[in-house]
């Protein structure tokens, strides 16, 4: 279904933050998926949380990009207990190695096809 | 071979700059692999340039996240020519939609599995 395809998130009003986190998965993903929507629906209730993407490349590298409104947001994301949590377990078990860039949105544009819902 | 495995890029020294380009791409993707390649090419040699990151989810989303050293690298990147006319092809050819988020790193960590090379 048409709506079902895939759409990258925003463009949304600079200035914003994204958290972009970069990642390689161990063999071991017991209780990952679990897990990453428990963080999902828990970060969709931080005030100031504007939205997500994520691609994963089979057997590669996986990027996650969260959009927040301001510092403050993702102050609340960062603080979160069963967010640290889920960290810690990602550090023991899922994660091979991993990059976390925190940065603010200075210029942001989008396109979509004509025609493309 | 281990030395083949990917890993993510940085994290770098802070302030530098993110430029995220998220993408859904259209059916038709003739001379897309090539101008890609390009690109990579090219940008590898803006002074100023750090490095890359590429996931891909089959069939969704592309994230790409190019590292840049300041604002300058960024803007001479920008304005290359070749790259100008890839990024016109891409919207008559290659993109179902994008967005683009340039933003300047405040804070990054990274973390890498000990053992891990």
């Amino acid at each position: 279904m048409i709506d079902d395809e895939p759409a990258p998130v925003g463009p949304f009003e600079p200035p914003y933050y994204v958290a972009v986190f970069t990642t390689v998965r161990t063999p071991e993903q017991h209780g990952y998926g679990e897990t990453s929507a428990r963080m999902e629906e828990l970060v969709k209730a931080v005030p100031g949380y504007l939205g997500m993407d994520h691609a994963q490349t089979p057997g590669g590298l996986g990027i996650t990009v969260g959009y927040f409104r301001d510092a403050d947001a993702l102050a609340q994301w960062r603080s979160n207990a069963e967010h640290r949590a889920a960290q810690q377990r990602g550090r023991a078990e899922w994660y091979r190695s991993y990059t976390l860039h925190v940065a603010k949105v200075e210029r942001s544009n989008g396109f979509t096809r004509a025609g493309t819902p």
